[in-house]
């Protein structure tokens, strides 16, 4: 999405080990405009898959996937962070490692939010290893739910997750597709 | 509104301690067209005070926020938990005690997203005790921003935050404001 990508070349600011900042207009600072021009494209690009349900997790995640969810006419729900280590009966858990962060989260939906039959688009800013997609999969799969697809802001190609997890069969657009970063500010789109 | 004070009827859960839970649509699973009705509402009622960006705590106020900042065509802010103990030079902070959690949270903005003459609306799902929207003014202070106003789902009127801050001189507009609660269900509407 030439947009989004003349966007990251412009406001991306490169971080060490890897990591890109896009503080500027996507996870701090948020351009809505863009948000909803990248919520169309993915309506345009799932529209036909039966989606009802948009799905993410807190708290960078939330602008795309309700944008996402109100073109779609569906639904939202937020897997939050959790702040007890008791997890309780009425919710579905999994553990999500941050690459950014360097910790694990333990996230969770409440049952009442996720159900079987459910047709699931994940929405998500950011693609690397791959560990939130796997999480928020597997939250779904507890409440024996479909995902039909992942909806990526920007994929970090070279990180590997996303084409592992298109080779288990998921579905998963990426709307800017990084395939290199350099120290010095260089950033190339597949 | 009365479409919220409705919906706050069908599907608002009263818990001990005066907590209203509305996760089936505002916190945790998120109606879109709801958010987007209460967005435009914003825009009704704050639309001549030059606003020129949107700013909000993360994370049950970003779904709003963002959607209020696309009908005002402005930028969204949202200021993060901070997870260190050491804040850096480059953000401003302020420290927000939760009323739900029981706990006090760092937030932070990052100095390059507020600045001198930003004109601010602060939108924020609930307005119990002020303890946020006093956090949020204090950044917009540090930044020399002028806070123009606060715009916020539901404000529980006898928890006091909102009219004290009015009392200072905020112009703040609740889209539901809730006079009382009782734990056997009942809900009364200002």
């Amino acid at each position: 999405m030439k947009v989004l990508e003349d966007r990251i070349l412009k406001d991306g600011v490169i971080k060490p080990g890897g990591i890109l900042k896009v503080d500027n207009f996507l996870n701090h600072q948020i351009d809505p405009s863009l948000i909803h021009d990248m919520a169309m494209e993915l309506k345009r690009l799932f529209g036909e898959k039966g989606v009802n349900k948009i799905l993410t997790v807190e708290a960078s995640g939330i602008a795309l996937a309700i944008m996402t969810a109100y073109v779609f006419n569906s639904p939202m729900v937020f897997a939050k962070k959790s702040k007890s280590k008791n997890i309780s009966d009425d919710v579905y858990s999994v553990k999500i490692p941050s690459f950014t962060h360097g910790n694990t989260n333990t996230v969770i939906v409440s049952k009442e939010y996720l159900h079987e039959g459910d047709r699931i688009l994940i929405v998500d800013d950011f693609l690397a290893t791959g560990a939130a997609l796997v999480g928020l999969r597997a939250l779904a799969q507890q409440a024996g739910a479909e995902v039909v697809g992942a909806g990526i802001a920007i994929e970090k190609l070279f990180q590997g997750g996303g084409d592992k997890l298109r080779a288990e069969g998921m579905h998963i657009e990426s709307l800017a597709k990084i395939s290199s970063m350099s120290d010095d500010g260089k950033i190339c789109f597949a």
